[in-house]
């Protein structure tokens, strides 16, 4: 009864009784979400993706966020999605590994400029897509995601279904119809991480929402149960999947609380790295030259993860953390600039990362770290990180998000209306229909 | 190295050193595709996805089979693959029950229309499309199907894409990059067997395989091993590939050779018992009504799959015996319209199915089937059946496959050049331009 449970939960949330912090975290997703699809457009997977659809596309006139040119509602919502997430830099959900607004929140923005959505109606539809990705999620980890499949695409086709059903104001039959469409499409491989093809997963998810949701509102058919079918997606993507995971604690445990936002464009398990690395050179002024060691003593994750000494590309240094502790340090920034080919092969950077080790500390949590650092004359110095920025326990500030945007949109330099976005999205509950909008992530 | 060894065979293969016998199984097949099309496309769950597609597809002057409408290529794709497929009468691969034309042939008939490609061109890129959709499934079965992958779409939509790779004349390296998109498309549930949802998987595999082929042209690049890779297809949707199922006997063995033509629209095992009660209806003239009992003895797999003595709809007929039986000895036909509603209803056949009974026989293999019929009068006759038609030791002949075919376009009055299209197709290694053929297919 999973399926049906589920979808007459979404049949029937009201926009009204959605608690302010859902609200809110849902606005901290979009204002998110936003700033990494402005970037991430311009990125050749996602270039070649346009270009590629672009001779079969329709009219219609849908935004695609940080271009002038508009495409169909379909098409738009592959490219949105794929860029929002190509650079893992939008939001994410840590248990599951998850980033779920890249799915979700393209098909209902193309919705939007179609048919008159308000803005409670808008985040109610963006968090229920956000809630049941992240639950069904839960629901098959950490099975799924080891054995292979890529979570965001997998989970994000079934949720962003449910949120543009909720948009269409689909009953709870047809909410399970989207479901069926939506579970034929579910695919998306963690073998295409790291490559281009991982955007077309991601890409397929949101398009696949928006035709499922679509299907079912022309009473589309599927299975009675296509959640928890003996044939259906958790059994036969999940190993043991644990159903109370999703229809646990409907609407009082809404897991965009759980959402959390990368201050840097790296693996997480670097965040306090980096942090610590940020705070040492604020506080001493100390060269970089002088530097002749540095400890880095954390959770076994990050030397399992993160241990690379001498990365070759821009991409690769997303996850090494000897990478990361020397832009901090030299640069005292962290930002994409310092995750290129380019940062890479500054050989200042090369001959500091060489300096760093990393140590185990059992005990230590993800989130902390500590630092020492040896001078070239013995003087030492440590810094301890307790619950890095961007985890469960250190979220950015909404003025943090709002830096994190600024700094992506100015990569989008002809969209000149971006302040103005930052504004509508945070009083987005007081909008009466959401489509304008997108004009103002566009140039 | 299974993704570099397909690659490499795939972009060395050449139309001239086809084998003949795989020349004409692969016409066979296609022949068979358009007759499934032509009457498979106003079926409401094809009417009511190209409805809802139609708004966001392109131009672009695609043929839609059976239609006056034109459309995008990918969107043809979709709607074509998804007609071919969608009552399950099109070419069945029995090893895998992979239907294997339909998401292949319909990209490279859209490629067709927009790039020139000869006849032999064609066959080859079907061919061997075909050739690694069944040569994955036999990799990933009996485990993949019995999980719950619908496998004609998720095997589908990489063998389509190595297919749509050979039409564009891609080398190796990029026929991978076209293996890792596609296998980030790669979805189908069995839960959604029955139901519309089976269609969107089956379409999305065909119009996943164009796309994934058109982004590898442009050098959309994808994992080194996007079948074989930890997490790469074979071990996320396999319990324990058998790589040498796909790369063994490369060129000299031939899984299109193996391809059988359904001669009714029912489970497989049910041919037997058609045959068996249509030759009885030939030989004895007599009046149905002095049937007193109908015994039907043979594999398990009969009684487990069919044996289903009082169906509700027209759909659930085509899996029961009884119903089988019933209206091959009154009709003495066993075509569409005696799987339907009505056919189900008819007073008489009802009465028949519930004389019929079914008895498991160790030892009789599944093509065959002992028919018993006790007459009111006492009387007994009895059928032995060898080999029914339609499974792999009772081949359609290429004229019972064009009976078929005719069978089936009567069902598109409207299109009245299909007997050029039979023509056309049994000459298709003569053709300089494949493109034009796809005009006979519609009104």
């Amino acid at each position: 009864m999973v399926s049906q449970t589920v979808a007459a939960f979404v049949a029937a949330a009201d926009a009204r009784s959605l608690p302010p912090e859902v609200v809110h975290a849902t606005k901290r997703s979009l204002l998110n979400f936003f700033a990494t699809a402005l970037e991430g457009t311009h990125d050749v997977a996602v270039e070649t993706a346009l270009e590629t659809l672009r001779p079969f596309a329709g009219a219609g006139g849908a935004t695609l966020i940080g271009r002038a040119e508009r495409t169909d509602a379909m098409t738009a919502a592959f490219i949105n999605a794929a860029a929002a997430n190509v650079h893992d830099f939008d939001d994410t959900h840590l248990r599951t590994v998850i980033h779920p607004t890249a799915p979700v929140a393209p098909p209902l923005l193309a919705l939007a400029e179609q048919r008159r959505v308000t803005g409670p109606e808008f985040i109610n539809a963006l968090a229920l897509g956000i809630e049941f990705s992240c639950r069904i999620g839960n629901a098959v980890s950490p099975d799924h995601y080891a054995r292979g499949w890529h979570i965001t695409a997998t989970c994000g086709v079934l949720g962003a279904a449910l949120g543009v059903g909720k948009l269409l104001n689909l009953d709870a039959d047809r909410l399970v119809f989207a479901l069926g469409s939506a579970s034929a499409q579910a695919s998306g491989l963690v073998e295409t991480l790291g490559f281009m093809a991982k955007s077309i997963g991601v890409g397929g998810a949101a398009r696949g929402a928006l035709l499922a949701g679509l299907l079912a509102e022309k009473n589309y058919d599927g299975p009675e149960a296509p959640l928890e079918g003996v044939r259906g997606f958790l059994n036969v993507t999940g190993e043991d999947p644990q159903l109370e995971e999703i229809t646990g604690d409907l609407g009082t445990r809404w897991e965009v609380l759980r959402n959390i936002h990368k201050p840097y464009p790296c693996g997480i398990v670097i965040n306090a790295v980096i942090d610590g690395c940020l705070e040492l050179r604020q506080r001493s002024q100390v060269p970089v030259e002088e530097i002749a060691s540095i400890k880095l003593s954390g959770h076994s994750l990050l030397s399992q993860r993160a241990d690379r000494p001498d990365v070759p590309t821009g991409r690769e240094s997303q996850v090494s953390a000897q990478h990361a502790a020397a832009v901090a340090l030299i640069y005292g920034e962290a930002g994409l600039d310092q995750f290129t080919d380019a940062a890479v092969n500054d050989s200042r950077v090369r001959a500091l990362a060489r300096k760093v080790t990393l140590a185990v500390v059992p005990g230590v949590p993800v989130p902390d770290v500590r630092i020492d650092v040896t001078y070239n004359d013995g003087r030492t110095e440590e810094v301890l990180v307790k619950d890095a920025r961007g985890t469960d326990n250190g979220p950015l500030s909404d003025a943090e998000i709002e830096a994190k945007f600024r700094n992506l949109a100015e990569r989008a330099p002809d969209c000149t209306r971006t302040e103005r976005l930052i504004e509508t999205i945070w009083r987005l509950d007081e909008m009466e229909n959401v489509g304008p909008l997108l004009r103002d992530a566009t140039p």
